[in-house]
């Protein structure tokens, strides 16, 4: 923590000290943002050094994170997802280069495994004993197996929609979960009113400015394995506006400091049944509350707790929005287990649908570097990856009938 | 492949020339074993010369790998699966030092992802554009995964009784899928039938000798993850015998080549509902068919391929064998999830499940040091994941029903 200098209210300025119950600002109510003493992280930070360490998580960059020294690190393996050279995908879409970052692969699958493991850490180090949050899931599995690994106990609040492989998840890590019959807003309030009466370490992401922290480190690591050459686009899906907004403080961080020499532009990618920070940015108007009318459930927040974050992160980097149908997100689900042997849930290919839309509208240069974020893994959500894929071939043992099969529906052999 | 030296008989001992087409002894129709020219990869491979390397994928053991030179590899990151302290489970246990494996947390979300990756680059470099195999899943959807990233076609033979998580990264993985109405034998001999008539790559883990060179990966990173200081046990669950024969060779290759200085000694577990391959060791018999009856799926195999590579392999390393219920199972899978923090699937948790009934039965020295690998990730099978974990709290969005609800149930808060 010798490097954060303090919390910035993003929407009057006040700047506060970061402390552990800094989560908004006390002037305006508005969201906080950690800045950093960038000079001295500047003076003392090379390529080269980071490039010499030999431990390959989330936890390499500490000089950039709000960890107090000497705080237990989680134990987990979070962070330093591949990322794929994807030639023959891009070749599909035209475009020349296009790079697949994996956080899939995270500990829980998930990209949300970066958020939690700072919030179980910054638990752990304030002497609490009980984390919590409201979560579609991602973010509640996250928070769930990184508080079990580090010995704390996890209650979590998740809307009735939640797919069965997120609940059973956040059940075998031994959470309290709560299954609240209502929207993800309704639970959202529930979970809020909770933390406050019982006091637990809250991990609801825009209210917790910390979190972000944990996300941005998926930029710092596309910069790093990229040789810190800055892509043009990063494709990153959008719900609750905390993924996209950790994503932009990632690659502005590195540019203070001094570590990149440019920004990318990021391709905000909604889906068309849940798109509210898109449309905010696309008819240049607040944010307004939309249905959650979308098969990528990790994304379908009608009310964005951090929408102001994700607009400010979409408009500073002259980002690009695009909006995708349910059919779009199943066939970028195909499209990346096919091509790249990829498998995301709906929420996180659906940054991938958008590029490739955005591609097909000719909204992106062919010859632009791309990278493209998948935020979690298809096995969390089994039912939609059905619906993408379709149905085996179901035949008796024998060889005649599969022959017979092959023929009839002129399966090349 | 220079320092691939011959392919020996397992049975008979006869000594063959490494190629495609050696699957299995022309003279006895035994299982192959992959040799190599120790004294001269002893010679050159140092522990220093490893741990320089900036490859963290099963591909930093090239030399231990019988991968043709100017190969394309797998663009997956397969492999480097982090090796977890697990102090608190471990003293939970009564093991002073225990360790978990995550292989869940590959590309595909198994071990097996580490036998597909030799199997693609093999099929590829021989010139091969399909690969086919029969599985209970894990197999098939690394293949499928590894395949599809590889740019090549995949034929998959799976039991009906695959869980659903696993057809679906079939399918999304672009596969062509064959569900056979019969069980895993029945499935084998059908994908047998139709790789011999159609000539593709056969990735049938037990007939093709380079797959358990792929697995044994493994264990080269668990060694070089303790500092080449080898563990005295390993606990493995045990299906069709292959794992734990890869488990076996990982090490006996370090061995022969001077970088580590002992053997562990191997705890196989098998699930109580099939345990065909424990059976023979503990009655001093042949393998004797039995009924697949065990939740953990993947492991469910009657009739093990690769049965006498595992039975050689427990019994040169002087090692335990552990039959587990479907019960403790799910109890281990709770275990590893609440205090570790790891999901893993039944099949995966098995070895956990087995180690955990080998220490309470003193089996197991308390002071021992003990590595336990989970196999595969428990997103993979959700419903059993269920069955272990049970329900969760449901209640309207309501604070007061909610705290009524934690009054009832005597959940401290």
């Amino acid at each position: 923590m010798h490097n954060v200098k303090s919390a910035v209210c993003i929407s009057c300025g006040a700047e506060h000290e970061a402390g552990n119950d800094t989560y908004t600002c006390k002037k305006c109510g508005g969201i906080l943002e950690i800045q950093y003493d960038y000079p001295r992280i500047r003076s003392s930070l090379t390529r080269e050094k980071i490039a010499a360490r030999q431990d390959f998580s989330m936890w390499r960059y500490m000089e950039l994170l709000p960890i107090e020294e000497g705080s237990r690190l989680t134990p987990l393996r979070v962070g330093w997802s591949p990322l794929y050279r994807a030639d023959r995908l891009g070749e599909r879409l035209g475009l020349k280069t296009l790079y697949i970052k994996d956080d899939g692969l995270n500990p829980s699958a998930s990209l949300k495994d970066r958020a939690s493991a700072i919030a179980v850490v910054r638990a752990l180090h304030s002497g609490m004993d009980t984390v919590a949050c409201s979560s579609t899931g991602n973010a509640a599995s996250s928070l769930a197996g990184n508080a079990a690994a580090m010995g704390l106990k996890s209650f979590i609040f998740v809307p009735e929609r939640a797919p069965k492989g997120k609940l059973a998840q956040l059940l075998v890590f031994g959470a309290r979960v709560i299954s609240v019959q209502g929207n993800y807003e309704d639970t959202f309030r529930l979970s809020a009113e909770a933390i406050e009466k019982w006091g637990w370490y809250n991990r609801n992401a825009a209210i917790n400015p910390y979190l972000s922290e944990g996300k941005k480190t998926v930029s710092l690591e596309i910069a790093e394995q990229l040789g810190f050459k800055v892509p043009d686009y990063v494709a990153v899906s959008v719900g609750d506006g905390c993924t996209i907004a950790g994503v932009w403080k990632g690659f502005k961080d590195l540019y203070a400091i001094g570590l990149i020499d440019k920004l990318p532009r990021l391709i905000s990618v909604q889906a068309e049944g849940c798109c509210p920070v898109n449309r905010a940015i696309e008819t240049n108007s607040p944010i307004i509350q939309m249905e959650e009318n979308t098969i990528a459930d990790s994304i379908a927040v009608g009310v964005p707790r951090n929408g102001e974050k994700a607009l400010r992160a979409i408009r500073e980097s002259s980002g690009l929005t695009v909006n995708v149908s349910d059919e779009e997100i199943l066939a970028a689900m195909r499209l990346l287990g096919s091509v790249c042997g990829v498998f995301g849930e709906p929420a996180g290919v659906t940054g991938t649908a958008g590029l490739c839309k955005a591609v097909e509208q000719k909204r992106i240069p062919p010859d632009a570097t791309v990278v493209s974020i998948v935020t979690g893994n298809g096995l969390k959500d089994v039912a939609s990856a059905r619906q993408a894929a379709g149905e085996p071939i179901r035949i008796p043992p024998d060889m005649d009938t599969l022959m017979a099969v092959f023929r009839e529906r002129n399966i090349p052999v």
